[in-house]
Order: C-alpha cells, then structure tokens, then sequence
C-alpha cells in the first residue's frame, strides 16, 4: 500500500492575494503545473503548506479545493499539525471526510514531548483513522527528534506508514533507512531536504517532498526518474544544478526562517507567473524588491525566466 | 487601568475526568477556592491551564464557565496561544466578545519568530482588540525570548498593558522592571516562577502568577500582603515554605516537562479533595501511584493534608 | 572552614598592554583597590579572568602576582578550567603549589559530559587536592547544567565545598539553596549573577561573585552587610544602582557574550584609572570608541566619574 | 598544494594503557596498520584523537611518535584545538617545529564566538604558521558553525587550505562544496560522518575523516577509490556494509558522546588485537561487558572478526 507514496511529492505553497485572504486560481495554477509536471503526490498543509498556520476555514478550503482540482489524479497527503493529540485527531478526520489519501502528523509540540507521550499520540492517532499515518520529524520545529527505534517499531506494527525527514540529521537518516530495511521496508521514508537528495537517493530513500519543487518540479521528477534506473551521474547532476536554484530561498537578510524560505518559493511563482502575489501569512513580510531582484537574477540563471 | 492586575493573579489548572472530558463541577469548585482565598484575578487558558492543548469546543466551555463563576468579581486573563496572528486574534475576539477583561499572548511560533515579526504580531492583535493585551514571555515553549526594549517600547505606545514572565531568566526581568520604571511604569509585569517570587517582589514585580497557586492561594495571598507593607522576612519565609511545595511539580520521574509539573498540581488538587481526577490531556499520562504518594507526603508535610 | 568564603569574592579581571601582553602594575592596582573597599575574597581566573583563554605562563604569572599582593589578607580562589579531568588536576596542583585557598572547577566540556562522568570528574579532583572545590555551574560555557541533587551530595561526603552559581537558573539555585539547608548546609553557595544579588541573599545565598565588582566593590560590600543585618530595603537599592551601572557590560554591539561584558568591564576600569588599557585577549576587540563613550556616561550617571 | 589532502584520511584514535597512561605500542600498530591500508592521510589530536583532552606532555608524545612511525610515508594534519588565538597558536608551532604536514583548527569557544572573532582567530593563527590550515567545523563541541560566507573567502585568500566539516549539517556542506567549486575550488573539503560518505562524494567532497575508519580503513580505501572511477553502486555498497559497522560506536548506552563512539572504536580495537586495552581518559569509562560483546557480534556479522 505505501508504494503509492514513493517518488517526488512536493509540499505545496499557498497563494495569498495582497489582502492575505487566500488566493484559489494562483494556487489552482501551481497544483495543474505540478500535476502537469509528473510529480508523484503533493503534500498540502504541511511546514511550507503554512498548515500550522492558516485558520480553520482557510484549512477547509485548502483539502478542499485540492482534492477537487487532483481528482484522484494522484495522491494526496494532508498534513494535520498542532500541539495536542486531539486537537490533530480533529484535522485527522476532518482530511479523512474530505476524502485525502494520507495524513502527515508531527511530535506534538508546545509543552509537550517525551518518549512515550510522542510514541502514544502517533499510536492514538493512528487508531482514530483508517487512513495511512506518516510521521513529520521536524525537529527544528517542534523541538522532538523523533527516535529510529520508535519509528521503526510503529512501522513494523502498522501503527506508521512512513516517515517525512526534515529532521536535518542525514547520519540519523541512513541509519533510519538501514533499520528500515532490516525491518523488511515497512516504512516509506520521504527525505525533506531538497538540496540533498542525491545522496538520500544513493542511500535508499524512497522519494522526497521539495519545496523547491514548487518552483521546478521538472527537475525533481527527472532527477527520481535517473535514481530509478541508477544514473547517479544524472542524479547529481540535476542535483547540482537544484542546489544553485535554491539560492531563491536563501537570499533573503530581511526576514529569516520561513520567512526567507517560503516566502523566497512565492516570490519565484509570482516571478514565473503562476502567483498573482507573493503575499505571506501575517505577521511575515513578503521579501523587499531587492531581494526579489536577485531571485529575479537566480531564476534567469537557471533557465527558469 | 493595568494597576487592577496586580497582585496574586493563579494560572488556574482545567480539570478533566478520567474519560479526558472537562470536568466543570471540580474546575468550578478550584475557582471558588481561588476566590475565597482571597487572589486577584484569574489566568485561564495559559500553559498550565492547557490553553495550547484544548479543543476549540473545550475553549468556549472553559472561557464561559470561568466568567459565569467569576461573575464580575475579579478580572479574568484570558490565554490566547497560538502559532500565528490570524490564529491568536479569532482566539482573542472569543475571549472579548465573552466578557474577559484581559488577553495574554505569547510570541508566534513553530516556524514563525523573527524580531520583526514578533513586533508586527503584538502590534497587530493589540489593534483587533479594545482588551489589554499582556505578553507572554515564555521561551521554553516558543523557543523566542521576547525582548526589553521592544516590550517597555510598546508598553508606552500602549500596545501592551503589561508582561507575564516565565522566561527563566531572572536577570532580564530584573532589567526589564528597571527599564519599565525608568519609562514611567507602562507595562504591569507579573513573575511566573513561583519558586522566587520574593526576589521578584523585592526588585519591583507588581505581582505573581503562580501555578503552585492552585495548591496553596492562601499562601501566595499572605505573601503578597506582605510584599505590600515591605515585610521581606515574611515574604521569604513564606517563599521557603511554598518552594518546599512546590515539590509536588518536580517529583515525577515517569513523565517530564508539563506532565510532571501540572500533572503534580492536579495530583494534590485531587488529595485536597478539589478535584475528582487528575487526568491529564491525551498523550499525557497521570503521575504514578508511588509519585501521588509523594505528592501526599509533601501535602502533609507543608500542613495542608 | 567553608565559612571563610562568604560575603563579596570579586572575579578578578585581567590587565593587558595593547600588546596583548599581561600589565601587572595595572592588574595589582585593582586587586589593591578591591582588598581596600573591603572584599571578603578573590576568585582568579574564572570566566571573566581568563582562566580558560590565558596561557599556561600567563596562568602562573596571575597567580603567583596575586598571591604576592594578597599576602593571606583574604582568601584566593582559583579556577581551574579545563576540558578534562587530569588537565584541570594539573591546574589544581599548581594552584595549590602556589599557595591558592581553594580551587574552583566546571564541569568537563567540548566533548565529554553525562550524569557519572561529571561526578567523577569532581571527585577525582578532589581526591588529587587537599583544597577546598567549589564546583562552577556554567552552562552556557560548558554545557552541562549541574545537578542539585549531585552537588547536596558531593557536599556532604566532603568532595565539593561549594558552588559558584552561574547557571542562569534562579529557581534551580533557590532549590539548592533549600536542598543544602535540609543537609545541614555542607556547601557556601555563591551566586554569579550581579544583578540579582538582593534575590539570590533574601533566598539565603552565602555570598556573590559579581564581575561588576571589580566597577564598584564597594557597592557590593555594603550591600553584603546590609543583607548580614536583614535591612533588605537596603539591600535592594543597592542592587537598583548596581544594576543600572551594569549597562557598563551590556551595552556593546560591536561584540558579544564575553568580549561585551568583561571588554565593558575594562573600558570601565580604564576610564577610572585603574587600568591603563582596556584590551582584550585575541581574537577579542575592545569596546568601539562610541561603546566606551557610553561607559563613560553611565560611570557619570552612577557618580563613579 | 592542497591536493596532497584528498581521500581518506582517519582520525587516529589513541591507545591508552589500564592505569590510562599512553600505550605507544597499541597506538603504532594502529598507525602501521591504517597506512599499510592504503589511506591518504593521517589526523592525529582532532575530538576523536583526544587533541582537546590530552596533557601538554601526552600532545608532545603523540606528535612525536607519529611523525616518527609515518615518517613522511603519508601527510600528516595535527588538530590544535584550543579555547583562545594565542593558546591554539602555541600548538600550530609545536606541530609546525615537530614537522607536521598541516594544523586543523576549530572556531574558539567556552565563552568565545561571533562572526568577527572567528575568522580573525583563523587569519591570526595562519599568520603564525607556514603550515596549510583546515577549519574544523565542529559545533557540537564548540557551539558555534562556521559560515560559508567566511570559509570560501579565506579560502580565497589563501588563509585557509580546507575544511573538515563535522558540523551535521549536510545541506550546508553541499552548498558550501557548491560555493567552493565556483571560487575555482580554492579549499579541500573533507567529510567527518562516517556513515554518509557516499552522499558526500556524489556532492563532490574531497575525502573523508572516518572515526570508523580506525576499525575498517579497507573498506574506507575501497569506497574511495570506487568514488575516483565514478561507480556510484559499489561506493554505495561500501557505505551500507560500513553503516551497519558503525554500530559498534553506536551501541552503548552506559555513556554517551565521544565515551561512546571513541570507546566503541577502541573496544572493537582491542578486540580485533590491535589495542591492548581500550582504557579512556578520565573521566570516562570503558564500556561494560556487555556493550563489549555487543561489539564483538558486529564484528563478526561485518566479517572482520
């Protein structure tokens, strides 16, 4: 079952018109392009997918309008962030009604962590819905590395149907993916990190969800497309060349963070013409035009514009 | 207007029953008790009382039963957490629109952060309210230490009535009350570390929100009136005596963080007779037998038991 | 015998030409400046004494040059500061070679830490000195926080003497200070913290070690009297000056951490003309023009200029 | 001149005898063993090395005895690790008179850092020295990551010969290799992880410094050299056989950090014969038995036992 999560899903971002309400036809854009582009699922409302940021009416409409434009195209990951066990159960179900195909949940986070709490609320989860359950190992945020071990158990049980690595830690992860493979590949394990993917492919891992594959999903999917018949000359080479686009979301001084990230990918869609607007969730600033310029510059070096 | 939130103002615990519903007979029952004991506000909805943990349904019924038991009697502060501004302003327009008299808010997080931004974040929810708004300085959960400057800043623009501070960091409250006075007193700052409230009542704190208050008002109460007629031996003498308390929040070693400490108060909340049960929200587990033991050893010991 | 290191132990900071190279005549000029304001003792080569940054031939030269002037008139602690436990022994046994009356040790660092390691690295050292150890909590240089329960322990055994508290945790310190008098006070427990002093002594504190000493000792020594006679009125206002002139060491933006708080230091004792050059050890810059310009002024504000 | 650098160069774990003094025996078989393995380079006193906790006399040997054994056959890189510029010079020129090939030197740390202080502490200490200078990227143990800003343009400038990066951060190394590549490669960059070697060479790093390469300098050689033809599977195969190895510096759970990892290292030496002990500096303990034989199984499963 999880083998229709392998390949390239990229964390979709949101578009925004300047007033911050939510900008269907610009996001609607960028969801066609991807589909166009052959990538292998999208992950909505995710850490880039400002999931842990919009209302609960934008949520809505988000799984929504998502659902209504892939149509069973291809598959859906809805990732269901918040601090409490329940309070993601609740985002869990409310994917599940809407007719998503799996959920993306992190540690919980605030005040709460520990082994075993963080290993009962996925267990908990997991129970609350039929849906496949992938584990977000996002340290950075949440502030709760998840544990090989644990993982490799609830993967083992059929408690996890994968894990998302934003964890920053490539050691932890191959040894991850190692464990995996003892263990007899129970989980599907999707590498975050989009500058690095060569060598989490070279490592075994079974796909990754770029951000930066917002702004070129066509090298993403070559690139998975090379790993798959072991060109990994080809694999870097793509690689190399994604790691220079990056440059978009590193630029910027004036805002860090998302901010600079995220906001960085939106400046490119705008750019490129898939977002009528780079305008951010409140209280982030949109990048200054100088800083646009130079994604502006990196995007012309790339063939892009 | 900010003097009325001097003084001993409790973080009040939420009680559930065993089945994790809210338990409003006990909560009510803890209220009443507050109040009897003579305390000067009320803080609901923070981080002990589980303002980043509980269900939007849960929310509503905790913020109405607070203000129908309080009925006017002393000012209710009302916790508005969340990851981002749109977010904290839908929680602070419930709490205005029910009657609070004061909202308490902490910098943004998960991914959000930025000195900027966590500026344009106040600024902006102090404009969507006609409440005071208080900031919430507690960088153990938002991972953001909020800055004097900018607080005593917008303290005399008038954005901020005032600072909760549970920062752990004793030096910069001591420079932040020092800046506060020099600036003419804006900003009302309250200590959330009830271990050393003397020394913050000794370099200037208007008042305390103790956790610990939920276990022992009366104490905190006698201390307060202490600090106000300058009696330090007293005030030490009972900081000695209710730092030995607080041993009920640090004596679990089944569980950490937030588990053990709220998790202690509610264990003596339920030995006192208070409340019914002293589960906690999901994935949290109840302290273990031998630690409820300990905790009773402490209540004796301390002559509340 | 620990009693004999009560009251007001100044860091002493060192003098350097703008070669970089020790000026013993200005650093002899302070250590007669604090003897004569009235100072219980000298704590050498600490944080702010270089102890971790100085050479081995400058390490003996402060020592046997401070020893020369004390000349027994008040006790010299020396700190040893080491990543690793026979290094700091051989600190240790120069120290006490020399004449010192008691050592002062952090834990381990760069790479090494954990619960035992730390343990038995004080009791190895202890076991190698007939010296007095005071154990240095100073986590923000080496990363492990000390534990009370270990310190209680170590004190009644007989292997640590005391602590000098630079944790930056006043609640852990106000638990300790209980801990040690449930124990029968084994252990002098001194606070780093300059400007919480009032705190740390109405919390029962033996003592400080305050790097702003080395600015003003006589505003510490009084308040240490005013603390012994329980005028606490006094010994806050004290500690509000006090921690208006610790702008002193807060006001640099040129350079951080270290180089801001001891570089103002030293700027301080140039312009009272202790020192004759405020440099630092490299890769340190001094203060920038306009930085000891504002030391000036507040020097002026405190009536020390 | 820096191309003399590339490949696989371990990090020479040290031989100490039951009562912990220094075994030159043990240590000289490893070093024999490691050169008639084929690797490219030696790096001796780095963290693995115990460069940051050895005596000033054991340095002195442990260059010596080096030097002498290697005797030219292969260069040879000296870690001066050290808190402060003057204290990590005085090192260089001990390396440098005893004939050392190249110095390896962190950012400052204890209480030392910031932008500005830590690359004029590189361009002091390449001002001191004819020798080429590697960074070593170590947060972990020195709390601050270099930046890659600084490292190309000292490259550049010819201040800095390479880097040895054990920063964990393998995003920042791939755009660092990238930064570094468009500078016209003026920096030799070589990776510390030994468990993501693979990924490194397909980024394009230089070389390796493998703790693990102390126990199976073979398959480290091997892996290289595959890397030099471009077979991409088997420097794949290689890594996956060295990950599952890896465990032997993985496994315990008596101690943590460098005991663990360099204590794994010098069991499995010892029991492959080429330690006579695997005696660690005080104050760490060896492994238990247990976590011995836990050792001793992954050596067998890995062939080499």
């Amino acid at each position: 079952m999880t083998a229709s999560f392998r390949g390239v899903i990229p964390p979709v971002v949101i578009a925004r018109h300047e007033d911050r309400t939510l900008d269907s036809a610009s996001y609607e854009r960028n969801l066609s392009r991807l589909i166009d582009a052959g990538v292998d699922g999208l992950f909505i409302l995710g850490s880039s997918g400002e999931g842990a940021f919009c209302t609960a009416s934008e949520r809505q409409t988000i799984i929504d309008r998502t659902l209504s434009v892939v149509d069973g195209r291809l598959p859906v990951l809805v990732g269901c962030i918040d601090t409490q066990t329940q309070r993601v159960i609740e985002h869990v179900q409310q994917a599940e009604a809407a007719g998503a195909d799996a959920v993306v949940v992190t540690a919980p986070f605030y005040a709460l962590g520990g082994p075993a709490q963080v290993e009962e609320h996925f267990r908990l989860i997991a129970a609350a819905t039929t849906l496949p359950v992938f584990a977000y190992d996002i340290p950075v945020c949440v502030h709760t590395k998840l544990d090989n071990d644990m993982l490799v158990r609830l993967g083992k049980e059929g408690v996890l149907a994968g894990v998302k690595d934003s964890s920053g830690d490539d050691v932890g992860f191959r040894l991850l993916i190692q464990a995996n493979e003892e263990a007899g590949h129970p989980l599907t394990l999707l590498t975050g990190h989009e500058v690095v993917v060569d060598g989490a492919y070279l490592a075994g891992a079974d796909g990754c969800v770029p951000g930066l594959g917002n702004v070129d999903p066509e090298g993403y999917v070559r690139q998975w497309k090379a790993a798959e018949t072991g060109d990994w000359q080809w694999v870097k080479k793509e690689q190399d060349r994604l790691a220079k686009l990056m440059r978009v979301a590193m630029l910027a001084t004036s805002i860090s963070g998302f901010g600079a990230g995220v906001g960085g990918f939106k400046a490119a869609l705008k750019l490129l013409g898939v977002f009528d607007s780079a305008q951010m969730p409140q209280p982030v600033a949109q990048l200054r035009p100088d800083e646009v310029d130079a994604v502006k510059a990196t995007l012309i070096d790339a063939g892009l514009l």
